[in-house]
């Protein structure tokens, strides 16, 4: 009988072209824990990600489900996966669920964590998981600008092209900045995000911090609705997927 | 007129092979640094380390010196050379010294710290920076026996081959060891080290933290002086160069 496996994996993306198995490109997140699967399964698997994370970006809680017909005990599939997989993916955890369980359907929602490194100086240890930024981050202000954007709004201003979602309304239930150090951490949870929001969220934040952009302006692009008049996307390394909910 | 200038780097070892330029060796931190060097002063430098880290060990404050010929401010340095430098090597200070100065004679100590993941998974982040072990290890034992290495001593027997010391007598002043949440921590400092002795250091305690050797047998080996009797040598990644004492 197939059971409905639900896995909590924890991935280092920066070399690979994000979690989505596409045609004509490197490696990914989905195809390699896929493949490696297979093994185990001793047949395909089609694996189901909550969040399809983008090229550069790292997950310490993605979540993904598949259906498993050997019938090797669930907790000992952490083992066996790992005892298979490159060292920069892990897979934490592994529970039987039942059988309607969808990972990405189910996901109530999300928490993302973007992580700046604000100091004088370069790291080569957090140079794959921070954005360097050498110059004076104003965070009250950023603090300001975030809060304006908790809340049920639409957030077309916050989408890249690329997006396929029927509407553009999300909530945003928590977006926190916080200093730890030399770094600026951007927290942000919602029930749902548009294709790379959470990174032009950061960018926008970071164009407050540094002066470039008033704090009214983010409020403002909720009513504008143009991708165009929103700050850049910060860079994918930065952005760390925490927790999928559900 | 030739300037005597005192440089810190920080560094990620994991793609080197160690600090000193070798024949027929890929990249060396040492080889990386000295052409950087060379293109600021415009001819070559002879650049002496204090420390001559293994492949794949880490520096946090790594010191080195060099003569600079050229009329660039010394405050000018640290930008001038990561501009130049791989994003896993960054300079973070310079400072005119005296003419007499030598990084490496003139420490008068150095503190490594050797990271342990002690999970039951092991961590795609942490894999370059520390030895995953997922086994209980009982660290008052490995405290214990530490406490017996503090002190001068005859270090022999945590002397790796290949060493060239007139002397194994060091002086440990100072050894502790801790749990920062996942990770044991075992902070070494001492007036100077033997061949890979850190490394030595850090798999005989291990051995003690898994039950696998006595306490006792670790003051024992202060007196056998026989590498074969001590434990094995740790994994380089788990170990790094946090400061250099002058």
């Amino acid at each position: 009988m197939e059971r409905n496996i639900k896995i909590t994996v924890e991935y280092d993306g920066t070399n690979y072209s994000g979690w989505q198995i596409q045609n004509n490109t490197p490696e990914t997140i989905q195809g390699v824990l896929s493949k490696c699967l297979f093994d185990i399964n001793k047949s395909p698997v089609k694996l189901i990600g909550a969040s399809r994370t983008d090229a550069g970006v790292h997950a310490r809680g993605q979540v993904a489900n598949f259906r498993l017909k050997v019938g090797i005990p669930v907790e000992r599939i952490p083992l066996a996966l790992n005892s298979k997989l490159p060292p920069d993916i892990v897979c934490k955890d592994a529970e039987e669920v039942t059988e309607d369980f969808h990972a990405r359907f189910d996901a109530r929602g999300k928490r993302y964590i973007y992580r700046i490194l604000n100091s004088e100086y370069p790291s080569p240890f957090l140079r794959n998981y921070t954005y360097f930024i050498p110059h004076n981050l104003n965070i009250d202000k950023m603090r300001e600008a975030g809060s304006l954007l908790i809340g049920e709004h639409d957030f077309a201003s916050f989408q890249a092209s690329g997006g396929s979602n029927k509407t553009t309304v999300r909530t945003i239930t928590k977006l926190d900045i916080y200093r730890d150090q030399y770094q600026i951490k951007i927290e942000v949870c919602g029930n749902g995000f548009l294709y790379k929001m959470v990174r032009i969220i950061a960018g926008t934040l970071i164009e407050v911090g540094l002066g470039k952009r008033t704090v009214k302006s983010v409020g403002q692009l909720l009513e504008i609705k143009d991708r165009d008049r929103a700050g850049f996307t910060a860079p994918p390394r930065g952005l760390t997927l925490i927790e999928v909910f559900y």
